[in-house]
Parts: structure tokens; C-alpha cells; sequence
């Protein structure tokens, strides 16, 4: 298993940054004044780099929900209660949640994956099986996993990644459901990006001030319980993480081995995100940050990470409702580049000189 | 056509509050955390008073793209020649701009009308004829029209819902293109709402620096040769307007006399809702401003407003393709409204007490 995962880590590949040139003089030819479809023209450039061709193609997306749940619920850290994610995994498979109307408005097929829900799905209820086990441990206590838990929900998303690739998808979304994981989230980025957990640690699902500042000492104790099991992004994400968010990362990691671009979502979907990168530098150019998150400490993560999300809707669902979003705003970019007409084509003339 | 005109204003009533309470209880029983789409459900309350209906309904949706030429283009305040006006329409009639793409890939219609073009349009083409005459009077040395014109390309524009409407419309959209058209959509800002002509004056399809001190300085001339024009919106729209930011105008009067939304593009569009706004004060209720276009100066005009702009992409090429891009962003709220399960429904249990 670690084999396969240094072998993962290690195909992914560097944009070729010598289609530039090609992208941006075709953009220039469109019917319009340079520059002006404004990040719709940065949106295609990147799709394009990351797909390695200045002819890209956009038709078949896909976005993949992970379940977990997080043993650090017992501590009180969210205003639902645990048992909210499986029934929650139910209402998805029936059609019933956000992302199902956001993924079928936006023509994306939906996956719903568990990968350490504590809960028995019935086989033919349509929910993907990847369960480690029932829920990470209690990371307010120990670590949320083993690393070796952590490899294999990483080589789990990264293969349901490649098998997408398969099936002929061109772009796909990442989303989660589990509740109490923006404790895990917010620890994660506390650890990699060196950010306050004061200043971070938000509010989730609606939370009062009370247990906010719970919230909050709950996640110092477990940076201070966790301290000597940080020395590596593998080991920040097994004792701080949680299923979904490794099976996240593993989808990130195998789509960026097969030149897929990734639709993150928003808080939870970004902690996994930055996992992933700090596995390997080569995956920020095969993403797209789909919204800034309403969620406390958000903006101050794409800050720290110079990125600019595609839309700021004050979202803060998950489930991949904001990467549903913004796949459209991908589309449009593609769609443009592809359709439109160039100024010769079309008989319109160019600027004054 | 005055008699009309004031009846047109006369029709637009205000919304009804009460329908809030019922509509806010529905999206509080949906399967998610009580606000977490954010603006999603303030996108669907605003749709739902402005339908007035808690059971909105949003199917078919259209664009309209107003053309005309401007006198003031005379004044070398645009990086494009004045020529590009119709080749552009002939363009869109051909399906190769960027609205083309853009409202196909929202699923809506477009409609390209003809407001004052100097060219002879073909009667097969496809552009449909509105014009009042071969392009607005240079407003540098007089009213850009006439009252009785700017009342006239009003209604041709209220009349354009109205059948619109007939039609089975649910939602438009605004757009535009007119070389030079961003000289009156400034002039109209300073004129209706106070703003300096130098903060807000920008570089359009693209001007250089010394372009832009000639545009600002023809900008202060027109407001100095109208000064004696401008005692109310009317006089204003008329002499520092365009045949095209008139239909707009008027696209919007009519949309809002029969309680449907209009979703207004950028920096031009925004100026013809502004005198929109001016003529009723209940038109606001009725509008969703798409974006914050890239163009020096509508920030502060959003500001002003107390507007946020759907989206935030850098676009600056009008058209319509902002409204295209934001009209699947207020589709999806209504998607939710209507799709998603309840609670109850989905045996999802609530918040903790």
C-alpha cells in the first residue's frame, strides 16, 4: 500500500506551460476586447494547462460526496446530532439534499461515498462502500487514525478518481458529509498552514458562543494531544483528520495523476485540499477553489494560500453544493473558448491602432 | 406615448411582504442548516416577492441584447471604431459572441434588438427592429435625444417584456452593445447619483491613458452642455443616455408592471436600471444586479445602491453575458426551494436543544 502510494505521489506531473501562448492567442482572436470575459478567460487558461491541451474538452463531470463520522463529536463540538449522518447519506442516495439538485442543475453525475460512516447501508441503497471502520477515533484522545488507515482512504478516493477518469469524465467535485467535521478541518489547517485556531474555528452548522469556546479548547487539546504525531503531512492527516477528508485528498491526488482538474469545495473540501498539496507541490495546478465559505477562518486559508474561489455566495453546507456551483462557471469558461467566433471568422474589426 | 409612459410607471406595485414568513419557513424545514445557502435563499425569498408567489416558478428565461450607436462616439472616447456596433449585432445574429455561448449555456433565449444601429439591417437577419434612428446625437454638443425618443425606446422596450411575458417568460435578463456606450452609462451615474465623472470614468473595451483624460474631459463637457437638461430622469436619460440603455430601461419598467424579475448585467445595464430605479422606487424589488463588472467605477455605483452583485469575475464585455453567467446561480435557488427534502420528509433528525 505505501508503494502504491509514493507511485501515486510521484505521477503527477507539472503543467506544460508552453501551451500558454497557444490558449492566450486563441483567447485574443475571440470576438471581444482582450481580457474582457476577465477570470473566465484564467479559468479556461487553467483547465486547459491541467488538461495539457489548448483544445479542452468539458462534457462529463462528476462530483463525489464522502461520509465519515468523527469520534471527536462525543466532545460536543457541533450543534447536530452524530446520528444526522447517516440519515443525511440516505437523503442523498434518495435525492433529497442540496447537492442533489445542485449537482443535476449543474449536469454532474453525483457519487455518494462512505468511507467510515457509523452505520450499516443496506448494499442496494446505491451508497458506495469504502468504510475503513465505523468513524475516526476520538482525536481529543489520540490520533483520529493510523497512518496506515490514512493510506488506504487516500488510495481509496484516488482509485474511485481513476475509475471516473475511465468512465470518461473530464472534471470532478469534491464534497463531504459528517458531522462535527470542521473540528477536524479546522485542525488540519491549524497544523499545515500555521493558522490560529482562534481565528479559524467557526461556527459549522450553527453553533452558539458557548459551544464555540468549547469548540476551540476542544481543538487545542487536540493539537497539544497530537503534538509529537505531526512531523509529516501523512501524519498531520492521520491523527488530525478524518475519512472523508483523506478519501477527498486521494481523489484530488488520482485525478491530478491523470491530468483531471478538481472542483474543491468549500471548508472541509480546502483542509483536504491543502493535504494534498503539501504531498505534492504539482497538485495546486490542477484545482479550482470553487467558493469562499461563510465558514469562520475560510477566507483567511485562501488568503494563505493565494487563491481567489470562482464564487462567494456565503455558503456553508458542503456536501459539494459549491463545487456544483462553480462547475458551471468552469463550463462557461470551456464553452466560450470553444464556441465563440474569432474576429476574422466573424468580419468584425479589431481596435483602433 | 406620455399617457402610456405614465401609466407603465403607474402599474408597478410594491411587493408583498407577508409571502417572507411563509417562504422562510419552507426553506428552514429543507434538509440543511437553518441559512447555510446563504445567498441562495435570499436569491429565492427576493425571486419569490418579486413573482409573488411562495411557489415560484422559473422555467424559461430570455435575454435581450439592446443595440445602438452614439454621436458622442465622434468624440474618440472608445478604443473600437463605431463600425464594430453592427458587426457585432451581425455576430450575434450569427451565434459567434459571447452571449451566443453564454445564454445557451444558461438555457436561455436571446433576443438582439435593434434600438438606433446606424446600418440597415437586413429584415431576414434576425435583429429585431426597434429603431428609433440611426444612432443618438453627439451629447457633447446637445441632448444625446430627444424626450419624446427616450419616451418612445422606453416603451419599445416595456412592450419587448410585455410580449415576453405573453410568451411564458419568467425571468430576463439585460444586455447590450454600443461602441462608446460606456460614455453616457457614466455621464447618467454623475448625473443620477452624485458621483465624481474622474472616479468612475474607465477604460471601456480597452483605452489607453491618454484616451481616458479625453473620455473624462468629454464627459464633463456633456454634463456642462446639458446642465440645463437634467431636472429629472426622464431629461436625464434623454439627453445623457442611448437608444439602448432606453430600451433597457424600459425592458425593466415592463418586466417589473407584471411582477417578473430582470437580472441586469454590468457597468451599461446597471445605468439604465439606475434610471429605472429613478422613475419608480419600487423597482428595485424586481432586480438582481449579476455582477461587479471590472469597469473603473461600478463598485462605487453598487456601493451607492447598496448593491451586491451576484458575482465577482473580472467581466467587463456586456452583451449580456454577466446576466447569462448569474441567471443560473438564481435557477439553482429556486431548485432548491422547490426540490429539496424536508426534515420530516427525509426523517432527518434536527438541531441539538
Amino acid at each position: 500500500m505505501t508503494d502504491r502510494f509514493q507511485q501515486l505521489l510521484a505521477s503527477i506531473k507539472p503543467v506544460d506551460m508552453r501551451l500558454t501562448s497557444t490558449v492566450q492567442s486563441h483567447l485574443d482572436d475571440l470576438t471581444k476586447p482582450q481580457g474582457s470575459l476577465g477570470r473566465l478567460e484564467q479559468i479556461v487558461m487553467n483547465y486547459a494547462l491541467a488538461t495539457g491541451t489548448a483544445d479542452p474538452v468539458l462534457e462529463k463531470k462528476k462530483i463525489f460526496c464522502f461520509a465519515a463520522d468523527h469520534g471527536v463529536a462525543a466532545e460536543g463540538v457541533s450543534a447536530f446530532p452524530a446520528a444526522v449522518t447517516p440519515q443525511m447519506v440516505l437523503n442523498m442516495v434518495a435525492g433529497g439534499a442540496a447537492i442533489n439538485v445542485l449537482s443535476r442543475h449543474a449536469g454532474a453525475d453525483l457519487a455518494v461515498v462512505d468511507m467510515g460512516v457509523d452505520y450499516d447501508f443496506d448494499p442496494a441503497s446505491g451508497v458506495i462502500d469504502r468504510k475503513v471502520r465505523k468513524g475516526s477515533s476520538n482525536m481529543a484522545t489520540g490520533p483520529a487514525m493510523t497512518v496506515d488507515e490514512a493510506i488506504g482512504a487516500i488510495m481509496a478516493g484516488a482509485e474511485l478518481a481513476l475509475a471516473a477518469r475511465r468512465e470518461g469524465c473530464h472534471l470532478l467535485g469534491t464534497g463531504e458529509m459528517g458531522i462535527a467535521n470542521t473540528t477536524p478541518a479546522t485542525a488540519l489547517y491549524a497544523a499545515l498552514l500555521g493558522l490560529p485556531v482562534e481565528q479559524i474555528t467557526g461556527r459549522g452548522t450553527g453553533i452558539d458562543d458557548a459551544v464555540l469556546a468549547r469548540k476551540v479548547s476542544v481543538i487545542r487539546k487536540v493539537m497539544e494531544v497530537n503534538a509529537n504525531r505531526l512531523a509529516t503531512p501523512l501524519e498531520v492527516l492521520a491523527a488530525l483528520g478524518g475519512f472523508e477528508i483523506a478519501g477527498i485528498c486521494g481523489l484530488i491526488l488520482g485525478a491530478a495523476s491523470v491530468g483531471m482538474p478538481v472542483v474543491v469545495d468549500g471548508f472541509i473540501s480546502s483542509a483536504a485540499a491543502v493535504v494534498a498539496m503539501k504531498l505534492s507541490c504539482k497538485v495546486p495546478d490542477y484545482l479550482f477553489f470553487s467558493h469562499l465559505s461563510n465558514e469562520q477562518g475560510h477566507r483567511a486559508v485562501m488568503q494563505k494560500l493565494g487563491a481567489r474561489p470562482i464564487l462567494d455566495l456565503d455558503l456553508r453546507l458542503g456536501e459539494g453544493t459549491g463545487a456544483a456551483l462553480a462547475m458551471q462557471v468552469i463550463e462557461a469558461s470551456v464553452k466560450v473558448y470553444r464556441e465563440m467566433a474569432t474576429f476574422s471568422s466573424a468580419k468584425v474589426a479589431g481596435k483602433n491602432d
